[in-house]
């Protein structure tokens, strides 16, 4: 296909009138899909019902170390959980908690220590009036909520094929009211790419301005790749940072939200000893140990990160077909007409689509009345607001093949109407 | 028995022989046992295995609205969790959210939003230098450790046989720096006093200086009763709140981890209807949903209060005959000495001995030298420090009943050792 902006005028009208058609076609089915959030489908849940089902007769009751998981204790989690998330993010297992359902409620808790008590006696976040986070975009919406939720302003640094863009970033943290960012850097949440080694280096090794820069490395979809022999490598954060002596800057947390079951597995945070250590102080007062219970049937079910890796491969065979679906029907409707970019991960949960500048907003209109729902346009950016409002996550895990077949067309569908749109708006 | 104090010189000295040889018989036998901390025994747990063996096939994955529980959503936890805390704490299901096993950590949460964020629309308790908490004492350590963690100073009001001495209670709160206080208002932790209809008029009713004073009002053994046909009876503290206009004032949390699993159970908050707001508005960026799955195995097991009845009153035929045994120790081995005073709860947890002042340590010693482990001396109070070194909380949950024969017995020869020292050095 030719470029659209390089089509004459009638043929540009030509091409309007068949997406309008096609458009009005589906509109007329009355259709119901949800591409908004990176949900597991049912078909995914169904997996882990032996999880579900598990019984004091196979399992018992205690922990490697004798701790009977019924009752208190274990303020750090099981010795086999901590173990495996060890492995799964790449730390030792006195470097591990494993905690409750939420990665989430860590990073949270984790940004709240921060704003009350400071890091390593130094001053109460709290306390610095123009603090602000780092925010990449497009990023992840509940990453910027947190920072919200704590009163941070945002210094926007966008996202390459590699990571943040690193010369921008390099410059944003000299200032000392910088106190930190949230990043995904495997399988990033929206664009799918995976920090390169070198992003990871000048991470670890950058000048901050504040010493209690923290970079919250949420390694959501870090076990989740979509081909097994194609996966992305993330180098490990905290060997490298040892080199430069920052270990102390990076929070890794992690969950089996989408291993086992959506809000109801495990989650863990791994750190430094000092960040382990101020960590375990607060929860002494916080909670006298998370529930056990269901660490301990994970525990029985993933011994070792290669239980971790079938349990994907088996996750993979259902996500595959969805996301292969969505990217080759963009690449057939759109490709060529340089009215849309779009990434193609290796893993995670999203595809991150750029369209043409000013249309997001009109093609999640038109995707929602074909009865489309897109996740908010704008929720890649903080505070909600695209400034180009040219992004759209899709999300592509939840409904079956045959619907995300349907939803992709009539995405594809209304960025060619959009496309139209913006074009005779700028002719 | 008489008075020690009326004791002469060479009968208290033959008074002290016998307990030195007692207490050297029971040291000889190297016993280990322990009656620190408030957990269930295993008998109890056992009691809630089918909980822990419930399948998929018996209670399938969905809630009664209709959500599958293995995957996100539903914030506020389980309408049927929800009614069935309404129901233990007496407030409506709206003004109840499920989370997830611990109750402490709803505290923790709360009281670091009012650090955080104030409350409706206030100053951020954490910019307020000289703040404080009202102390009840004798009290809960974990209580006092939040408070301390968040930076409380504190005042101490001391407990009476219906609740804190609400005269000095009513004074203190004239301090606009005094936020709010922790209670646990039936069978109360350590000394298992019930509030009186009248204490929890007056927590209403009472001016306080700072109009965002709080009460945690933590109901963690409010079904918690060991007669079933003798039971202390808590004033719904919402009904009568609503009188005065005071429901904001107050923050109720309850959990089932000395219900069914410690540590592995449901926690729920209460509140009103601006304060459910206020707490839904914070976990909206903090959590995506506890975990439902345990959630909903509850749910099967435990459909209304008298459901929960019935588990308690399995829960006192283990519980029962252990406090019994306590109790009749003391009375038999201290009653009439004027060396001690312990409270008779009637559900809860713990009983509270008070004895000779200054001597509650050394009785910690010697107890610890016969190898039983109390709860550490202090631990009643806040930083761990009582003034009159007297109060010593007793758990007799843990241990068989055997053995708290023993350890009673042992106990209660400690206590006479320590009085007949503290006789000595007052002479």
């Amino acid at each position: 296909m030719n470029a659209l902006r390089q089509y004459s005028a009638d043929a540009l009208a030509e091409f309007e009138r068949e997406a309008r058609q096609r458009y009005e076609e589906y509109r007329a089915m009355g259709l119901s899909l949800n591409m908004a959030r990176g949900k597991p489908a049912p078909e995914q849940l169904d997996m882990s019902d032996p999880l579900f089902d598990l019984t004091r007769a196979d399992c018992g009751v205690k922990a490697a170390d004798g701790t009977d998981c019924r009752n208190y204790g274990l303020l750090c989690g099981l010795d086999e959980m901590r173990s495996l998330f060890g492995e799964i993010m790449g730390a030792d297992r006195d470097n591990v908690i494993a905690c409750g359902c939420s990665s989430l409620n860590i990073m949270f808790d984790y940004i709240s220590q921060c704003c009350t008590h400071g890091v390593d006696g130094g001053e109460p976040w709290l306390f610095c009036k123009d603090r602000k986070m780092i925010a990449l975009v497009p990023g992840y919406d509940r990453h910027f909520k947190v920072a919200e939720h704590f009163g941070f302003d945002f210094v926007c640094v966008p996202m390459t094929k590699t990571g943040p863009d690193m010369d921008q970033l390099e410059e944003a943290v000299k200032d000392p009211s910088v106190k930190g960012m949230f990043c995904v850097p495997k399988y990033s949440n929206p664009d799918g790419c995976t920090f390169s080694e070198e992003t990871v280096r000048r991470l670890a090794s950058m000048k901050t301005a504040a010493a209690d820069f923290r970079v919250i490395w949420d390694l959501a979809y870090t076990v989740h790749d979509l081909y097994d022999d194609d996966r992305d490598e993330l180098a490990n954060v905290f060997e490298i940072a040892k080199r430069y002596g920052t270990e102390d800057r990076f929070i890794a947390v992690a969950s089996t939200s989408k291993i086992t079951f959506a809000g109801a597995g495990i989650s863990a945070v791994a750190a430094s000893d000092a960040n382990i250590a101020a960590i375990r102080k607060r929860m002494t007062t916080q909670i006298i140990g998370y529930d056990k219970i269901n660490q301990l049937k994970h525990a029985y079910f993933y011994k070792n990160l290669d239980d971790i890796r079938a349990q994907m491969r088996r996750h993979a065979v259902f996500l595959r077909p969805k996301f292969e679906t969505v990217l080759r029907t963009l690449d057939e409707e759109l490709s060529g007409l340089g009215v849309a970019e779009w990434s193609k991960p290796k893993g995670g949960y999203f595809i991150s689509l750029d369209v043409t500048t000013g249309s997001a907003k009109y093609v999640e209109e038109l995707c929602r009345d074909c009865g489309v729902t897109l996740t908010p346009v704008g929720a890649t950016w903080p505070r909600g607001k695209d400034p180009e409002d040219k992004n759209i996550r899709l999300a592509p895990s939840y409904p079956s093949v045959e619907e995300i077949g349907l939803a992709a067309k009539i995405i594809a569908v209304s960025v060619r109407l959009a496309a139209c749109r913006a074009l005779k708006e700028n002719a």
